[in-house]
């Protein structure tokens, strides 16, 4: 099983939040034929904790194009209505602390660059689905927890070996959250989640990483009147007015001293015809900060904005929580451990305690779980620097990186399964 | 031919601009029936002026549509890409002058009420095309111009009759231009445009009307770049904020010291998901003012506002203008003959000479055409009341004025073909 | 005493809302030289009914002025507090009817061009107080009353004459009510208003007029919290977001179907320095519409607007009406009666009996209550045309109009009150 | 003379920017009665490199204040125009490094509280100038300054002492620029730059310090055209509209990830009176990022903002740079010799090497340009903690930390100076 040849498949193929089914499906038939027990659908995860999922028709077209493109019929039925997390257990022949990877499956709602300078492009592996696109690199972290998977097969180990394949990372919906839920990370020891980065050079290794903001997402919506913007303009309650003031107003935020904080818009969708007065506009929001407390302010800050930009139009609303994810702190026993394991391998070249990401991953909340109960967790930078930046329709990783991962990542395994 | 049943069979079948497959392909069968010679598909209209069209996709769904619901597929040919004008024309057994009349077919994208203090609700005729709607009236319209068909036949006039089935009235996207650019009213002496209206009580007919405003309908784009939310949010250039700003401001524009003006953003969409700087947004504009001067000055300020609130952000930008439609006066002479005539039918009992209506139609162009060479026009509005506003969900025409205004325009063609 | 003279000598000197000293000065002077019977301070109008009076260092200062040039100390004394409203009473022989004319005194801050294009700066009658100007004409108005008064003198009439010299006509303060109040024009059988327009060639005179807007003023506070805008921005509540909020929402409200409207922010002014979050902004604005109950309409959406755009960003605000001013309605009696004895004198050649004004003037009330009361009223128009708009740097007025008002008024004024 | 003294009769008189009469004439007679040879006026600063000065009769008015209070007219006569840098020279017996040490003196427009849980107001030493305050401590700092000369006359030592008392620190209109220009700090080897902070505990001393952000200070203008809100709306152009958008616009810039970054339109005015469409606005605005090519593309970013916000509304504007300052890093040599004299004074108990401020300081080019000549420079920080912030009403020093300071200055300069 080539780690590289594995990543371009699923680059190929990218499914977005919930609708993973080809990806899922795929690795749960090879986890299976490896020998491990696997657990999905509602198994893996709570369905009820989830935020946000995808409108049932998105659903169902994604699910038609997996079965087209190979999926396992049998399996993608245990999936529906987006339940695409998967656990790997592999036991070894003794007791012995439970050590878990963390992967995330999903893809982004942007069209690859067909551009010949985007390897992609030029190597044949461009999405096949148009309007979506792995621009985070999930692809490459699912492809290396499978390699990862494939190694461990055999060894002589004590303690048990959990890996978790997470749907809908992006966006915040509760991909992580409805694993938590489940009790999946209650027992575990040692947590391991990792990210390619493309902000740190080739052979970079930090054993663990800060910069991960709490974050919140949010759908609001604007209820109007509509009316003809010709005779009766008046009688209308423009929906859109009230949006559009929302929007400078939620990016008119005050910056933080001494915190790292974001707000963006990053839909907004409303009326119906150049005639017609709007009578509904929505929009999708996010918010994030380095510090928890300031995330929240932030969150209510946004949702007094919509309340009084809706009111002063005279327009009804409604704001939704769709998405939210914590900060992330590094245990130093594992960002040692890492850096250890890191430097008895070739092509590592650069070591650092801890990289900074800047990003929001709801991984935090497997994190914090395994932190609460006792257990220790990291989260680990390996540089694979391109040219681009995440979510762009160039991007990519550097593929050299993904044997070395591999290799680390088993490294870690051995170390704390007690194998020589 | 019942006018009642007509309608309510338009009714429940409404199709937007340009794609009034049904409708027009219902019009040129009964037409020819009645043996009047039919001009339609590239023969009625000059497609290369049409402002704007839909995209192909919702043209092949509503061709799709009306083939099932029985549309003609021979006629359907000729009128694909959404040439659905028609001409009916009836030649006297003298030579003498051509009337013609002008009936708007298209209807909105409104989704109906499904009240049952709503008659099409409760009366079983509400629209069977979920999220379009008749609520402007040219379903009574066109069933109208059919009835007015059928009686005119076998008339001894002297004379030429021609009936103008127009397409896409709504949006102003060239429906009445495509046929002026045809050629197909210049021979027209004596041209009679008419609509029902919420605004006069049962009973009103004015012979002529004022208030129809030039306008100008426009689709403007905002091209940024997008960038991760979190991790680069000063990489992206956000098109949301420009066309945000672009909208406050358009709505800010002065009022004009004696002269009507309208402005409205109908639409605005852009983005794609909360962690991506918006990349792209769209926005549908128009403008409109009871003097042609006044709107071209506010179009330039709308334009003026795009330009700079996309380029203080960044971004590019396009703007295309879709539609428009220009002032009406109407000529007294036949504002006095259509009187005349309406106090002869039972059922007008409140006449005027010029009513005024605050809209616009781009019929105004065919009018326009009439009277730069030589011709006479008006554009008469019939008292049609009922409890809401065009253009929303609760919509409806009075079917009593129906046959009375079928009788009003059967009586103004005698009169002006000579037949006594 | 020549009225141009005079008019030259107003637009020297003038005086604001509540501070017209020095020209009040005059009047009450020249009234009595007379032998009219004069009333002014507490006598002509009642003070608390004003909704706004200037700060008294401007009272102060503009209280000096006048006693600097020229004004009478011991009349002064009487005005303190900016009681600047002066009547003057002329009782006929015998009993009769009540006629009364209305002339305001007040000008505006506006620096007067020094361009030698404009007659005032070429002919050396240019504004002597810097940053005010007469740009409204009511220097010509005050002239005019002057000279209608030195001509009544010595005739032999039946009834009443009460020559009105109204202050602050602009901004609706309440120079016309705190007159109504005091109950100057409850025995008022026909009251006559007046005003020179740029809009109507020379020679025209409407009888009445119309297109007087119903109109709010106020000011409205906006109160955050300050902060250092480097060190911690977010601990500030910025008055100025909000403001800026407002105003482009007050801007944004709909054009009404068949109503003028209009909407100003006519000042704005917050913050204290560069490194400081606001934490205070100032309003002032004003709506207008052609019907009064649409006028309150659009001062509740502006109020509205306010207290959400302050909330929304964690803001205190207050809001004060300061001025109004209503409809009005020309009796046709009057109307008519202007024309006819505007056809008697030379140089009027131009009759119309209404015109349309287009702006507000609190004359309404003084109209409304004499016609409330059972008396007739009129407001008419005299063409005085010149290159430029009222309220802007170059305005003028054409100067031949002074005499021929003066003929005209008095004509009326006979007419009224029997003489032959 | 005593320290806490003296801060308090500068408390009592403070002076804005490059209006320092009082104060700069105070510190010229102490400074003078010590024996230091003086410069000032011309002799102290350049002052054609200042960016901006306050108009002239506000620099009259507090020259007037500055006689009254008992400045000393002579001294006074050299700083005509603002010309309020002073600086002090004392000479040691041998040749030997320069140490030179900045002190600021300049207060804010900002009024003090006049609460009694506020100790000025207690204690009698609140402001006697309404409407300015010592709110960011500067009082202290000249205090210190004139303390430390006191201490340091008769002292036996090699080299030279250089006191400069700078005006203008605030708003960076360019108090130490004006110093550089002059060459006053071209041979200084090691220079101390303070300031007081309320973010650190009592006891707390930094050697060096990071987070000062460069800064821009900019003064924008929107000139339209006035018309009669009323009458003519649409022939004026509308000043505020354009300042409005640009606000909001300015401060929804993007976040920058990785660096601090500030916005704030601190001031805002335009339009003198609701009927008058405003012609003019005036905005002040500053830029800060902790990084100064950020903090030129964010300069860059709101010039872009103002220009496309006047264009929209097609006003004419102006913008002008009137203040900047640029990051600071601390020597380490200096830092370390701080730390080392700190911790022989009794009352220091917090030692850090670098602390974090997190404003802007625009004796930033002081230190930059003493390092650009190979001398060593460091900004250090004093803990006194106070309930409230700078640049608040409320704002106070802990005025225990005054004698500790001199005491830590005077053990810095005997070190640099070789006095045992």
């Amino acid at each position: 099983m080539d780690v590289i040849t594995l990543r371009r498949d699923f680059h190929r193929h990218p499914e977005t939040a919930f609708t993973e089914f080809r990806t899922a499906s795929k690795v749960v038939k090879i986890l299976r034929s490896l020998g491990y027990s696997v657990l999905y659908g509602e198994e893996a995860m709570d369905c009820d904790v989830r935020k946000k999922v995808p409108p049932i028709t998105i659903m169902e077209e994604a699910m038609q194009r997996a079965l087209r493109d190979g999926a396992d019929p049998e399996i993608l039925q245990k999936m529906n209505d987006g339940l695409t997390a998967v656990i790997g257990i592999l036991k070894g022949k003794k007791d012995g602390p439970v050590i878990s990877f963390r992967f995330d499956m999903d893809a982004l709602p942007i069209t690859e660059s067909d551009d010949l300078a985007h390897l992609p492009a030029a190597a044949g592996f461009r999405s096949q689905y148009e309007g979506f696109m792995h621009a985070c690199g999930h692809d490459a972290h699912t492809a290396i927890g499978l390699a990862l998977a494939e190694r461990m097969v055999g060894l002589d180990f004590e303690g048990t070996l959990k890996l978790i394949f997470q749907p809908a990372e992006e966006g915040g919906w509760g991909g992580a959250n409805s694993i938590v839920s489940k009790g999946i990370v209650d027992d575990v020891d040692k947590l391991f989640c990792l990210h390619l980065t493309q902000s740190l050079p080739l052979g970079s290794i930090c054993g663990g990483s800060t910069g991960w903001m709490a974050t919140t997402k949010m759908e609001a919506h604007f209820y109007g009147v509509s009316s003809h913007a010709g005779t009766a303009p008046e009688k209308g309650r423009n929906a859109l007015l009230g949006a559009a003031t929302a929007l400078l107003n939620i990016h008119a935020q005050p910056r933080f001293n001494r915190s790292e904080t974001r707000v963006n818009v990053g839909v907004l969708e409303g009326g119906t015809a150049s005639n017609i007065i709007p009578d509904h506009a929505k929009m999708i929001i996010e918010t994030r900060a380095s510090d928890e407390e300031i995330n929240k302010d932030l969150e209510k800050r946004v949702k007094s904005i919509i309340k009084h930009s809706a009111e002063m139009h005279d327009l009804n609303y409604e704001i939704k929580v769709t998405g939210e994810a914590t900060t992330i702190y590094s245990d130093s026993e594992l960002v040692n451990l890492v850096l250890e394991e890191a430097r008895k391998i070739s092509g590592f070249s650069l070591f650092q305690e801890i990289g900074d990401f800047g990003g929001s991953d709801d991984g935090s909340f497997l994190i914090r779980r395994v932190q609460e109960r006792g257990g220790k967790a990291t989260y680990m930078l390996i540089g694979s620097p391109m040219s681009t930046r995440r979510h762009s329709p160039n991007f990519d990783v550097d593929e050299r990186t993904l044997p070395m991962t591999v290799e680390l990542l088993l490294n870690v395994a051995k170390r704390v399964l007690f194998i020589s």
